[in-house]
C-alpha cells in the first residue's frame, strides 16, 4: 500500500511554528504520512485565494490524498469542521466554503461533521484548530479511520462562489482572481468561456485600460518585456509579461477588471 | 519501527540552498528520515525568537523526534555543539541556549559534546556547522546511534532565560515577545499567572496605550476589526484584532510592555 | 532499496501551489519519493542564481538523487527538456544551462532529450512544463525507468558560464554572485584562486570602496559589527559582517566589484 498523503493549504505563513507542530501532531498520529504543502502563504483568512490555490491543484494529486485545508476566519466558533469525500479525494476543513470549489468540481459523495472526540487532541484551542482538530483528524483518516467515525452526517455545507465572468452579445466582463509569483495576472475567465464566446481565434483582450491583443501559446511569443495574453496551466486566461511582471508594469492587481471582445 | 523524525528549526531562511543542502546530508546518512520543518524563519541570529518557536512546538511531537536547531551567531568559534537527551526528545543544537527553554521544559536527562569526527563531515566549514556538524549528528542518532557516542558528556549546559514577567500586588507587567504572521502580538504571560494572580476572570490587559480589555475566549467574540486579548493555544496571553493585525493596528511590535490589571 | 529521492529547485516561490502541484504528480506516478526542496526562491528566470544554488547544493546530496530544477525563461518554446545523467546523479531540467555547471562538476556521462510522451501528461501546458513534461520524468527516471527511454540522445547540451574572476599579476578581479539571507556577500573568488595569487596569506580584500581586509576564519573573529571577508561554506570568499549583513552595511548588492590585493 502507497504511504498516505497529505497535502496542506492554509494562510499560516512559515515565519512560525503553526504548520511544523501541525506535522508533528499528524505524524504522532500515522507515523507514515507523506506530507506535500501546496501553500501556506494565503493572505489571512482568505477564502478566495485558499479556493483558487486549490482547485488548480487537487486535480494532479493521486487518488486517496487527503486535502487538509485551514484557512479558518471563524476559528473557535461554532463554525462546523467537516471531512469530505469527492471523487478519489477526503477533504479535511473549517465548513466555510474554502474547499468548496474543489469538493464542487471533485464531486461530493459523503460529509461528515468532524465531532468524535477521540479523533481530536483531548483540549482544543480556540484559536488553533488546525493543531488540535483538523490535522488529528486528516492523520486518523490517513490510518484507515473510516469517514463516517469522524461525525454525524454534516448535511448541507457551506458552498463558496468563485466570481464569475459575465457573457454578453458583445463582451465577455471578467475579473483578476489571483496574482502569482510571476506577476501574472490570472482571470476568472477560462478558455472554454472565450472558444464558446468567439467561435474562431479572434479575439482580442483588454485589462484595465491596456490592450493585450490576441491570445498566443506562451509567453515566449512575444518579444521580451512585451504584454501578452494566454491559457494559464488551469485553463484559465491571463496577462503575462514574457520575462517580466505584468502586475508590476500595468500596476494592477486583484479585482482588475478584463474584457475579452471579438476582432483584433 | 516508525520512520525517524527529525524536526528542523534554524535561521536560514528559504531563499538560500542551506536547508536542503542539510537535508540531503542527512538523507545520505540515514535515507529513511522524515523531516519537518517547524521554521527557519527566525530573524538572524535571534536566539529568543527560536527558543520561543521550538518550546510552541516541541511538545506536540511524537516521542523519538530529533530536533536539529541551528540558530548560531557563534558557528565557527570554540562555542560547543551539544545533543541532548530530554523527556522523550533529542535535541541537537549549538551550546548558547536556543534550546535550552525546550530542554529545560522536556526535562534534560543526558548531554554529550558532539566531538567524535567519525559523525560529522570530514572538513568542518567554520561558517556551517549545520551542514558538516550539526545535521550528520542528527542524522547518525535517527539511524540509532547513541548519545554517548558522539563525544564526551557536556556538563552543564548553557541556558538561557526567556523574558518572564513581573507580578506585584497591583499587576502583571510583561511584554509582546513575538509576533505572528497573523499580527497577534504573543505575550509572556500565560493563563496560569493571569489566572492565579486576578483569581476571578475579571482582568483587564493594556497593552501601549491601548485597552484590549478582558480576555475573550476566540477572535470571533468581538465584532471584525475590534482589539481582543485571550490566551493563544500555547496558553500565552496574545493581543489579536479579529480578522485584522494588532501589530499594524497599534503600531508595535516586540518588546512592547504589556500589562494585566484587576478589574475591567 | 532506499526511497528514491527528488531534489528540486525552481523559481516558483511558495506563495503558490505551483511546487505543490509538482509535487502531487510526482508521487502519482512513484508514492515512494523523499523530496527535498532545494530553493524555490530564485528571482524569476534567473538562470544565475540557480546555476550557483545547484553548484553549492548538489554534492551534499546522495548518490542517485535526482535533481528537478525548473528555472525556464523559455517555457512552452522549441528549447529542448532534457535528463542528464553526471557522475552519481541525474538531473532534469530546461536546455538553458541552468543546470550546466552542477553538471560539468559532477561530469556529464549522457544526456537524453525528454520527448516520449508516455512519460509526461497526456496534455502539456505551455506554461507549466514542471508539472507537465519536467515532474513526471523525474518520477518516471524515480521509478527506475532507464534515461535513455525518455528520449532520443541530446548531443551538446546548452553550458552556462558562472562570472569567472580576471586574474592579473597585481590582483583578482571578480564580483558579488549571490546574496544570502544574512546578507553576505559572496563572490566568484574561491579559496584556490586566492592562495594560487597569494602564495601565502597576506592578502587584502576590497569590496566597492570598502575595505575587508585580511581573511578570517570565521564571523566572530572580529568584533560584533565589524566588516570582515572568508572562504564560506562552498570555498567562496564572501564578505560579512559579524552579527549583521554586509549588504546593508555596505548599500552592495550582486555585481559589486571585489578585490584581492597582496599586502595587509
Amino acid at each position: 500500500m502507497p504511504r498516505p498523503l497529505i497535502a496542506l493549504l492554509t494562510d499560516f505563513g512559515l515565519q512560525d511554528h503553526y504548520v511544523g507542530t501541525m506535522k508533528g501532531v499528524a505524524l504522532g498520529i500515522c507515523p507514515d504520512i507523506t506530507f506535500v504543502d501546496i501553500t501556506h502563504d494565503c493572505p489571512p483568512q482568505d477564502l478566495q485565494t485558499g479556493a483558487l490555490e486549490l482547485v488548480a491543484a487537487y486535480p494532479h494529486f493521486p487518488p486517496g490524498t487527503i486535502f487538509l485545508v485551514v484557512v479558518d476566519p471563524g476559528v473557535g466558533t461554532s463554525r462546523r469542521a467537516i471531512a469530505v469525500s469527492a471523487g478519489p479525494y477526503t477533504f479535511v476543513a473549517p465548513d466555510n466554503g474554502v474547499a468548496w470549489p474543489a469538493i464542487e468540481r471533485a464531486g461530493l459523495s459523503a460529509a461528515v461533521q468532524i465531532r468524535e472526540p477521540r479523533f481530536a487532541r483531548p483540549t482544543i484551542s480556540p484559536t488553533f484548530e488546525g493543531r488540535d482538530r483538523f490535522a488529528p483528524a486528516a492523520a486518523w483518516l490517513s490510518t484507515g479511520v473510516a469517514l463516517s467515525s469522524l461525525g454525524p452526517p454534516a448535511g448541507p455545507i457551506r458552498h463558496f462562489d468563485l466570481p464569475r465572468p459575465r457573457i454578453s452579445t458583445d463582451a465577455i466582463d471578467g475579473e483578476v482572481v489571483r496574482v502569482d509569483r510571476f506577476g501574472n495576472l490570472i482571470t476568472n475567465i477560462d478558455r472554454t468561456a472565450a472558444d464558446t464566446f468567439a467561435r474562431t481565434r479572434a479575439l482580442s483582450v483588454q485589462v484595465g485600460n491596456h490592450c493585450a491583443g490576441a491570445c498566443v501559446e506562451c509567453y515566449a511569443d512575444v518579444i521580451p518585456g512585451a504584454l501578452c495574453a494566454l491559457y494559464g496551466s488551469t485553463g484559465a486566461l491571463e496577462i503575462a509579461v514574457n520575462g517580466g511582471s505584468a502586475a508590476e508594469r500595468l500596476g494592477l492587481t486583484r479585482g482588475a477588471a478584463v474584457r475579452v471582445v471579438r476582432g483584433t
